[in-house]
């Protein structure tokens, strides 16, 4: 790596390294609130955008560049992984994906394959390398991957879920399924992650976003111990964001899980977390996208908030989840800017 | 209040004293996972059933004779309060309900009524009489309402919502506006729940079911007072429970709130929830309700692990949120007698 890359502002706090102001990138950057990505959007499907390596390096770079983010991330989704372990996979109009496949019971695990050749995956790494090619080159590309417990769940649901009744039955009903599952999740997600980090990227996120709906106790009974090994694997070799949303309660088992930096949501108290992780562990977040539909004054007061919170190396800001597609652009170009000036020390 | 009622388990728990079991009843235990719930159902319409106190009692009373839980709760709903405060209702067939004129502006708080006349809800007052003289004399009954928050955001939102972009951006933008809809929500709530606890009730339950999507900043800032003014008006007529789902950050600020006793959800861990609280503050929950649909063997592990976590005087046993309408009824009763079994001393 670059020693411009190695001494960027996102990898210093990923490092828990002292930096001149709060390093920042969004979740979702490159979506459908921003004009330019609607542009490219207009011509293709969501599912093309994501295999058209051409166009999802232009939707990646052009976020950053729009924005002046600190950060790319890969455009790319968290589903498109599981074509190749035998799901079918749809994007619905104005639905959210489905899986016409999805697992019905214990038994159907057997089906689920692992993914042991990436071939299938080459616009993903493509993109990355178009993309470390077109970013400038002080700033990092973050790759990323859904948790297995957020693929599982998608897996088996078939589509969004309120109650997640399917996923938890089968996990509270045959432990040895969920097992086998979980296995061959991580693997191919191992795979995967690794194959990012060697394309170009600098980072990689591991999305949680469904453990939420998951006591204490389930999590770390069925869901742990698989995303530490997953963790465990892909962090020596780049930086690992361990994202989790939606229960404020996991967190000291999600950072038991492991990654240099733990992505929390706005549920969270900052402040709680930076205690209760202590200083040598970095913490992205936090602020609620919501609070960029609101006016610029309000916006102004919470992201002070956020950043007294965080306060100390190893913040890295964000929102608690990715930008919502009806988002003002003014709003997150503002935020952008606010971070900027609020943060210099 | 007799003897007998004043002695029952339930409020020596609300009040922190020893009992010779964990006294336990189950949110929306009249619900449609119960034979003989909708075989009453199938009669009427859902708001039809809240409007017929002969109903409504029927299958109040017979929830907690079939399951022989130590509390009845009142049927009702949180939204018909809102039909005399201007609010135009309906419960659409299996897309739950939908307010038509719901607040679109700041401006439109202004015709938000508050509830000075009770004459209105006078079937809820009716069903409580009628289920305190049918209800056996050793078992307490439970009246109910929206939290503040909670029906402010149906008003708003006019239906569910996944973000809340509506209801928080009015609460950021136009800080005088939700102050009053807030003051008229609490004025006309407070009549609301003494005017259940005149008629017969023993306790009441405040549902905050939405709160859990507010960070902990918004909730101390926008909730929390008006949620504190209303319990603080209230629970010196009789015992509060004050019930937030969605975030366990929001603890240590739901309990300021006031209550004399906090309900929690699932997310939370029952151990943690109790050492924060300290032992003069009673809890109730915490079963994820989506273990009801698993093998009975993992149910038993799980009700015990809430048991151990739960331990000591002032544990009502609940699950985490209400029962689902699917769930296995067999369960449920299972679920009943473990709870009996488990805890006796």
């Amino acid at each position: 790596m670059s020693d411009l890359l190695h001494d960027c502002l996102f990898l210093k706090a990923a490092r828990c390294e002292p930096t001149p102001r709060v390093p920042m990138w969004i979740m979702r950057q490159a979506g459908r609130y921003m004009k330019e990505y609607r542009e490219v959007r207009s011509k293709v499907t969501f599912l093309e955008l994501c295999k058209r390596p051409d166009l999802a390096t232009e939707v990646t770079v052009t976020a950053q560049r729009v924005l002046e983010v600190d950060a790319a991330i890969l455009f790319a989704d968290l589903l498109p992984i599981l074509e190749p372990m035998g799901f079918d996979l749809e994007y619905a109009q104005g639905e959210g994906p489905v899986i016409h496949n999805p697992l019905k019971s214990a038994a159907d695990v057997d089906r689920v394959r692992t993914l042991e050749n990436l071939d299938s995956m080459h616009f993903v790494f493509d993109t990355v390398r178009q993309c470390r090619r077109e970013l400038p080159a002080d700033i990092p590309l973050l790759g990323f991957a859904g948790a297995p417990f957020t693929l599982a769940s998608y897996v088996i649901e078939g589509a969004g879920s309120r109650s997640y009744v399917r996923t938890k039955t089968l996990m509270h009903s045959d432990r040895a399924a969920w097992g086998v599952l979980m296995e061959r999740l991580i693997e191919s997600l191992e795979r995967y992650l690794k194959a990012q980090i060697e394309a170009g990227c600098q980072a990689v996120q591991v999305f949680d976003s469904w453990a939420g709906c998951l006591s204490p106790r389930d999590y770390a009974e069925y869901v742990q111990p698989y995303t530490k090994r997953l963790i465990a694997a892909v962090s020596p070799h780049a930086p690992v964001i361990n994202f989790v949303t939606g229960n404020p309660a996991l967190l000291g088992l999600q950072a038991e899980a492991g990654g240099q930096v733990i992505g929390i949501d706005w549920r969270s108290d900052l402040a709680d977390v930076r205690r209760q992780l202590g200083p040598k562990r970095a913490v992205q977040g936090n602020l609620d996208p919501v609070t960029l539909f609101g006016p610029q004054d309000q916006l102004k007061r919470q992201v002070k908030s956020v950043l007294e919170s965080g306060r100390g190396p190893g913040h890295i800001f964000n929102l608690g989840h990715g930008v919502l597609p009806e988002t003002p652009e003014d709003n997150v170009k503002a935020l952008v800017h606010m971070v900027r000036e609020l943060s210099a020390v």
